[in-house]
């Protein structure tokens, strides 16, 4: 069958994506893969020049098929697929992309631009294409990075994926550069490489890479020092990250325009507007919130050095240097009382309370009184955006 | 006119600068220009060799002068003016240098022998001259530079030089090693450098470069991370800046030897022989002190995990995990205020105060009680050096 | 005398070491050495591909022999011996270690490897061997960094060597990538440098390098940054260092794993399955502990933003936020007392009591009233391993 049209192609797609047992990819994408120096067959690290999820859903047709003419056929059976890259893959994808070709620059049909690069590599040997059809656990270092390349791009949502496991599946590896390096090819060739002074310089040692070897931000959102921002985190264009104290885990970030100078621990997320000041630590799944993952709202401040282990709403305030946990007992008067309650019409607040339980209400100021040492609540003066979908 | 003496120089510099019109350079320097990759005519960094900051005034006329014999009529009627450089540049201001240029080596007029490199290059398109004739706010990013190589040299003092706007004037591009790269250039070329492996790996991306990139400190000066330091930021001889939660932003800084493992943010000055502890934060004109710039005096010790928001003399003490912001409510036995009068003349100190009373007097150490929590100043058992210039 | 077996070299490694004025060697080992670019006899660094510490004298005992078959006469009168080698040494160790030669590959013989090397270089002027006779104050740059290798490597506990005056041999470099470069050449080549787009990418500017350069951790060892880690600290395997706001300073680290997001500062040590939280700090014997240094014990949390300035036994929590100093005066109920004794038989508490007499007990859990502001002391909730050898 010869594609020359976009109704051919059309009708192509759907011919083939109507076959017995098709499955309709959440996510793909063709990666350039770093392999083991020692271990070749290992893989190191997927490299995505772009990503399809939940979109494109036609191009995955076209991969499927073009690796059916190229000699393998896809298992659908699993929550994923993944399979080595050939010169005639290329090809073949290249045929029934007919129609597409010459429009593929610039910002249209990405998917089309990769495989034109892959026809032309001399060395086509790491190449490969991952399908994730179900968002199951990940089964490979593809689907990995895969996952938290939708993170990152906002393709998905935080917390929204499946990365059981991933931890496992990701090999430890000295980083230099972009490039991965195994300790064991490391140790193995320490001795030559220190006598003749070609020791790599290692930027780190880590099973993730970096959010900047992977992601371009948005041309508003600023990034000071690479190290601070792990890959599958999540920056909303407008965020600033400083490099004093700061750091975004993966499956982490923020949802609008955040200056953040403290840490955002895995799975917490921060909403448009506030401020994670200087030293600031949110608590996260892995470590002191007992698996519940923190939501920061709108337009909230964490002051400089302040601790925050409780979900905020909007508006709030943690004055400097405080720590706010599950437990704390934080004691208001009946005049505050009355103002939160002003601004979160189902509260139920009494004089002296668990933080938790004023978890995720808006408006509250948390402060400690510096005559009697008493930590107390107070209504801020922060500016409250209620946003429902964020709570 | 033929210049062959020093004699001949003098008059011809005393001729051409008493020209109807012309006006003394505050500062001005030659500078490498890095253009954009994708908008070639947008500078992205401009690295100057050598600056002058009210000094070398007869090198600006000669510069001048050159200018005009190789086309450029420069515009004295502006706060600054930028113009592109040649070769014919370059041969023309030699000519003027004449009776200097053998002595042109090591230390010794350092603007000649950027003008002899100049005339070497092959490619002469990205150098460019930059006058600054009034402090006003900058209108180039050359200018920019200019100014944070005059702070971070110390040829300005912090918080003298108009930056206002400085921010909208930089471009927000991706630093890999000394290059800035533009993100819309990245963009566009992501797939291929992704799918033939040479993806640039990125420092940081920021409009600001690193204080290391531009500066180099004094021998007994120690950056212990490049991210640490931003350029337009001054280091004292002597300061240390460890790798922990540290960071000094542009226009602050350190007047002396200064041990720093926390955050002097932007407009903060920390005196000589102080101690800005892990993680202590000195909070900046830009994050939550009203717009009052803090300094910090000779000999204070800022602790771990402490948070300052209000100015201090010399010899205080804030306690390690303490916050000391403007409205703290402290308290002082009378005992205590007699000593700390002693050392501090004209203070008013009532037993209970709030911290901003008591901003920039010397000798106070701040501790919170354990048994009352109560937050309390005493007279500290620090040396002071009193330091009128500071205060 | 020719070497053919292992009885051969045994005999003649008997003989060697048996000489008048022979002495073990405490450490020693072959370095790669980089010397200054404008003061070429000043060495910046020394790389040792492999150190021998309190092991493999029969090594020493070729070398010295070698050296002196190719001129050199070791000096045993003093702490340690430096001298240059050259391809002629390593012909000579060669010949001694015959019978082994052939099995020197993979983890076999590696000082035979590293001579093996060293013979093949076409540029042997940047070569030394270092023996250290006796833990005395080091002497030379080439002694520091084999003590610190020792350290960092486990071959020498934590603490336990002489680094009296190592801070005075090291020269204060830039460096860029694992390359020291003299600041002063920096200078003398900045206008050079920055003019044809040549200026180095410094990484930063310490006497010493990073941990990350010389030493490749343990396969379940992570430091997500490189600046995080100095040369000479220790970490266990299964350590985690984090990048936020944690570092870990030379003759400091952990005992087994343990996850770092805070400081460990000089001298600190902390034992396996504690938790460094997100910006605690433990304070070392330069800032702040009057040169008591700190053990924290077997699974220890420090919270986020805590900071402690005493010993801790196992099992202990200090709250987000806390400080705990040596004077910091605590308050323990009379049942809380009981529960503390009953897992440390010999303590004697009081019910308000300073920090230091609680310092080294396991099982402490520090913690504020947030009704009261009081900072108060109870039996913590976290299993206790008891080890004997920790504390």
């Amino acid at each position: 069958m010869s594609i020359k049209t976009e109704d051919d192609f059309k009708k192509f797609v759907e011919e083939a994506s109507s076959k017995d047992g098709y499955k309709r990819a959440l996510g793909f994408g063709i990666a350039r893969v770093d392999f083991g120096q020692k271990n070749e067959d290992k893989v190191l690290q997927a490299t995505y020049p772009i990503i399809n999820w939940q979109e494109n859903y036609a191009s995955a047709t076209v991969f499927i098929e073009a690796l059916k003419n190229s000699g393998i056929d896809v298992d659908f059976s699993g929550s994923e697929f993944v399979a080595d890259l050939s010169k005639e893959f290329a090809t073949k994808a290249l045929e029934i992309f007919t129609p597409y070709i010459d429009d593929a620059i610039g910002d249209a049909h990405k998917n089309i631009q990769v495989v034109k690069h892959l026809e032309q590599m001399v060395d086509e040997d790491n190449y490969r294409v991952c399908f994730i059809f179900e968002d199951d656990a990940p089964h490979s270092v593809e689907a990995v990075y895969l996952k938290l390349q939708a993170l990152s791009t906002a393709k998905a949502k935080l917390r929204s994926l499946n990365l059981n496991g991933a931890f496992g599946l990701l090999s430890n590896v000295a980083w230099s550069g972009n490039t991965p390096i195994e300790l064991d090819w490391l140790r193995d060739n320490e001795i030559e490489l220190k006598m003749i002074g070609e020791y790599p310089y290692i930027d780190s040692v880590d099973k993730f890479p970096r959010y900047l070897q992977h992601i371009i931000p948005a041309d508003n959102t600023r990034v000071l020092d690479t190290s601070k921002v792990r890959f599958g985190a999540q920056l909303a264009g407008g965020t600033t990250v400083m490099p004093g104290a700061s750091y975004i885990n993966f499956n982490a970030g923020t949802l609008g325009a955040v200056m953040v100078e403290g840490r955002i621990s895995s799975s917490a997320i921060v909403g448009a507007g506030s401020d994670v000041g200087g030293g600031a630590s949110i608590l996260g799944v892995l470590s002191g919130t007992d698996g519940n993952p923190i939501s920061i709202g709108e337009n909230t401040l964490l002051g400089a050095n302040s601790t925050t282990g409780i979900p905020l709403g909007d508006g709030c305030i943690v004055d400097a240097g405080l720590s706010i946990l599950a437990g704390t007992k934080i004691t208001i008067t009946d005049e505050e009382i009355a103002k939160i309650i002003a601004v979160n019409k189902d509260a139920k607040i009494t004089n002296t309370i668990k933080a938790e339980k004023l978890q995720s209400l808006n408006g509250i100021h948390f402060r400690a009184d510096s005559i009697s040492g008493q930590i107390q609540a107070r209504r801020s003066t922060r500016e409250i955006k209620l946003n429902e979908e964020l709570h």
